[in-house]
């Protein structure tokens, strides 16, 4: 049974590096050996070295030790051995395609689903663990092998969710982006986070964490909102709530 | 030898639909038939009909017709038969999934390259006519064959550039997107046009048309401006300005 914690960002406002975020990463990790394994494949413009050396402080911030994979000969032995995985944020078609490259997909669906592996992500981390990419705010900059994802939730989640447009540009708001994706494909369900809020999921439940709520984009219904710490079936996200 | 108008966008400041590009329009339009096709499949949100209502007015403020693709039975047999292509904005995934499903890319490819057929394109109709789609702002709403184009010139087009990034929010900006994209793609180039301004393709050169500037970004060198006007070979974007 999945136990992720997927967040929208790795900052809230002009807070520092996932400082927001501590009772968030509290709350997945109690319970764990507190030894997390870093992802650090959606770096593209700086070292696998710098991004581990960026993420360890806020994991120690709850006591937490984080060790990137990079540092590991064989990534699938290691995705093996962990109990706390994190994936962090940056360009999700890098970060997808290294996946495969790396022969991980398949690996941290089965440790998350079968053997209870915990899932820490955010931005790209947090595209990845939906079925696809395809609600992604990246530039597919790479193009990976496809664009199925590791799927431990049943619905998109759109991250660094934001309303509105920019002034004096003619490109899209987000949620024009999001009605989008609902036409071509219907059926489908995207949550969208804003920045600081984040989606914790246990005993095939989710939960909103964080001040703001979340929202709910599906084709030929009214967006509708998720409060934070309203509790809902991960099956029946754009269902009553219970 | 490709003739192409490829367009940033087609709205310029506060202006109507391709308003700013009646100029544009003629410099690719001088000496065809001036009969249209139109492909409107990046639409996703509107109907092809509506989307033929919106761009058939400054067709016609240049006397030239357009009539869209989705009213032949054999798209195909349309292209075969067309002296000039226009291909709209809208979302670049969906544009290129269709344009695979119908047949066209291959087709349209040999037209433009073998029959001297013209292309005229804006915003996501820009975007396929490069080697790949790797440099679109678009959602990936839908997943592609492949993200290989047209390839009608040799490097990458951003349309609808603009420079730093809105306030409040932690998104990157798009300098950080393309330089991402020349970290992970040594070698090649990109050429970000702002809002109304057009790339115009005539015997293996390039001249931007409009008001402003164009960039150029490649791995490993500062970005580079070609001013409008300013005539270059394809093959040297990011060369010495002859």
């Amino acid at each position: 049974m999945t136990h992720a914690l997927l967040m929208s960002s790795s900052r809230k406002d002009a807070l520092g590096y996932l400082e927001h975020a501590s009772d968030q990463l509290r709350t997945v990790l109690d319970g764990t050996s507190r030894r997390v394994l870093f992802i650090p494949y959606a770096a593209v413009s700086f070292s696998y070295d710098a991004y581990e050396t960026l993420a360890a402080p806020p994991f120690e911030a709850v006591d937490a030790q984080l060790t990137s994979i990079h540092h590991h000969n064989d990534p699938v032995a290691a995705v093996r051995e962990a109990d706390v995985i994190a994936v962090g944020g940056g360009n999700s078609f890098a970060l997808l395609s290294r996946l495969y490259g790396a022969g991980l997909v398949d690996e941290i669906r089965r440790r998350m689903t079968e053997a209870g592996t915990r899932y820490i992500g955010w931005s790209a981390g947090t595209n990845v663990a939906t079925p696809t990419i395809r609600t992604t705010n990246d530039m597919p900059i790479v193009e990976p092998p496809s664009f199925s994802a590791l799927g431990l939730v049943p619905f998109q989640i759109n991250p660094h969710f934001i309303p509105g447009k920019p002034q004096g540009h003619n490109g899209e708001s987000r949620e024009e982006r999001l009605a989008e994706f609902t036409v071509i494909n219907p059926g489908e369900e995207v949550l969208a986070l804003v920045e600081g809020s984040a989606l914790h999921v246990t005993d095939g439940h989710g939960e909103i964490l964080g001040e703001r709520k979340a929202l709910v984009f599906t084709g030929g219904a009214p967006v509708r909102d998720i409060r934070p710490g309203q509790r809902f079936e991960l099956g029946e996200l754009s269902g009553p709530v219970g």
